[in-house]
């Protein structure tokens, strides 16, 4: 991968709360998270030349495909060209690459990347049964393995090979919960304790329910320009440092190791290379807590922590606000909420959103520089961008 | 839309037979295709750094998303990132679009572009059913709404506004027919004649069953590199002089005017804009046939003749090979087959090997100049590509 023929940056952010929207559909939450990116960067919907929108399982989840004509119809900005992306959970994080590359290419100079999942209503099926479409389902969700299985597995042999506890488990998602008390997006806003996690109901042992991300309805959208374009529009833009992403085998069958993710491994070498930085620049990050296990599997494979002290970075603090590099600050998939396609998207607003010194109660201080990281499944996909305050290279 | 920072071109192409694969899964026919495409353009799969691939509703016709990933992985291109990219029956049109932005970016310097669609093994559903959630599935689908019947209403209107008959209408079908019989690949090789087309079931009152495109699995993929690049790995590369998309409203009942496609007027005047051309220089195209009524819609909107002489056009031979603007001769979706995703793909296969000079007895004499046009849905997508032996601009 070589550099973009131009620097990215980001001018507008829009999120709606993540949750149960028994009274909104897919293009209803899109619209909102829209119109507030929009009304955030001080543009009108004109300006808009492209649309990309990440979206997991539409059509499994509510039976509408073709989800990136919707997101332009819907917002009012037809005829504009739009593009659906699909990776899993990583949907929308890989439109942002897409919409990086629009801008790079030359060919746009404002794009709305964003991302949309309705869950909670189904169409024709369950939640589960579209989720496990992000895994192999010839070789492993026919045979009954779902989502919490495989990451039960990966759990398992973690605890075994490292030494990983039961108790660091249950503290990222203690930790997440604590954050989300702050971030008013968030689907959760309830501290939990050790006990309940404990006493939360077995999923896929050693997962319990307090380990699993939620199930969740919600959108969010970012509007990028090109970085010399930025200051025309605000005096805080957010550049984009790096996009990078990477795959692995779909199954989890196939994988040497399963303690860690490849995919991992390769996006972070690509985007710290781009970003011409190293973990230790890194102020922030939100990192794909699926599960419990994924956030401590994740971090190491950042390079936030050696391999095998996940655990003990979060049992020592490591990774709250405040600590050494603080963690899904807002609350992470697993107390902010996971709504598949939104999340990438999601993840992007909240370090903008750290970044300017808008976050809040959850600010972490200073921050001049956060990291993204976004999985699909098992870690088949993964798309991890850097930004900064920062321009950089010019 | 600005021009791209770089030009692109094809350096090899791949594709299935479309058909019934009754033995091959979605994973294979992708794999079949980009295998083709490979050797076709002479590289080796460690020369590819992106896989962008279509794919319209592989959740809902075999349950697999994450398609992008899968196809890295069954093409043995792990760690390489993938996207999959999602426009209803204009996928992996969209999908060269993002290609295009790939290298003009100067992010990457050698794309695998694909499609592929496994329709005829549907995964709790059917396929009609899969297929509408491409339409407006909320105001449309759930009201009884079905593809043949969204093409029966622009058929009827148009037969009314501009006096297009029956028997034009029957003239589309028998065309391509003749053209899929002198391509190896297509689903169909048997003519059919008048007669046979007005004793075929009454699908959607004016459509006939063989108005109709049929349901298909199949895959294509094409290989692309910088223009300044492409006379290392070929002598015959193939440049992309346009590449331009345009949206419209999800819901046809939405539209101002149902005998005209809109997407089709804004992507052509963007298409022919950008490559520098006029209608006129066209030498043939494919033009998404997916029900008899489209192809002299589309043909019309595209400039091919005057709004509402398409019908006069078909008849007067205009659009046969060695008439004025040979339009489907690789039978278009009507006799070639419409594997959903794969169908822009396979379009740009079919320009390739025309302007190559290797269409054997379909060949258009002298083709200089291609354009495809590819459909999502009932025109809330339409993507443009004009190909050409000549790079124009350097």
């Amino acid at each position: 991968m070589n550099s973009p023929r131009r620097d990215v940056a980001i001018i507008g952010v829009g999120i709606t709360k993540y949750g149960e929207h028994w009274n909104q559909g897919l293009k209803h939450l899109i619209t909102e998270a829209g119109v507030r990116a929009i009304k955030d960067a001080r543009i009108s919907g004109s300006d808009i030349e492209l649309i990309v929108g990440g979206s997991m399982s539409s059509g499994m989840f509510v039976g509408q495909e073709h989800t990136g004509a919707l997101f332009a119809d819907y917002m009012g900005l037809n005829p504009k060209p739009a593009i659906r992306t699909e990776a899993a959970c990583a949907s929308s994080s890989v439109a942002l690459r897409v919409g990086c590359m629009a801008i790079a290419s030359g060919m746009h100079d404002c794009v709305a990347v964003g991302g949309a999942e309705k869950m909670t209503d189904v169409y024709g099926s369950q939640a589960t049964t579209a989720l496990a479409g992000a895994m192999d389902r010839d070789n492993e969700a026919y045979f009954g393995l779902t989502f919490p299985g495989v990451y039960a597995m990966m759990a398992k042999r973690h605890m075994h090979q490292y030494g990983t506890t039961r108790e660091q488990l249950s503290l990222v998602a203690i930790k997440n919960h604590d954050n989300a008390m702050h971030n008013p997006c968030a689907q959760y806003h309830r501290k939990i304790g050790l006990e309940d996690v404990l006493k939360s109901p077995l999923v896929a042992d050693p997962l319990r329910l307090l380990d699993c991300s939620p199930i969740a309805d919600g959108a969010a959208c970012i509007i990028i320009v090109p970085a010399d374009q930025a200051k025309k529009y605000t005096d805080t833009p957010i550049y984009i440092r790096a996009s990078a992403q990477s795959s692995d085998t779909l199954g989890l069958y196939m994988r040497k190791d399963i303690t860690t993710i490849s995919a991992n491994i390769h996006a972070a070498r690509l985007a710290f290379q781009m970003a011409n930085m190293k973990p230790a620049d890194i102020d922030l990050a939100e990192v794909h807590d699926c599960f419990t296990i994924n956030e401590i599997i994740s971090c190491e494979d950042l390079g936030f922590c050696k391999k095998g002290a996940g655990g003990k970075t979060v049992e020592e603090g490591e990774t709250q606000i405040g600590g050494r590099i603080p963690v899904n600050t807002s609350g992470g998939l697993k107390a902010k909420g996971h709504p598949v396609g939104a999340t990438g998207a999601g993840q992007i607003v909240e370090l903008v959103e750290q970044l300017r010194g808008d976050a809040g109660k959850r600010q972490v201080s200073g921050a001049e520089t956060g990291l993204a990281h976004n999985v699909g499944g098992s870690g088949s996909t993964v798309a991890i961008h850097i930004l900064s305050r920062n321009r950089g290279r010019a």
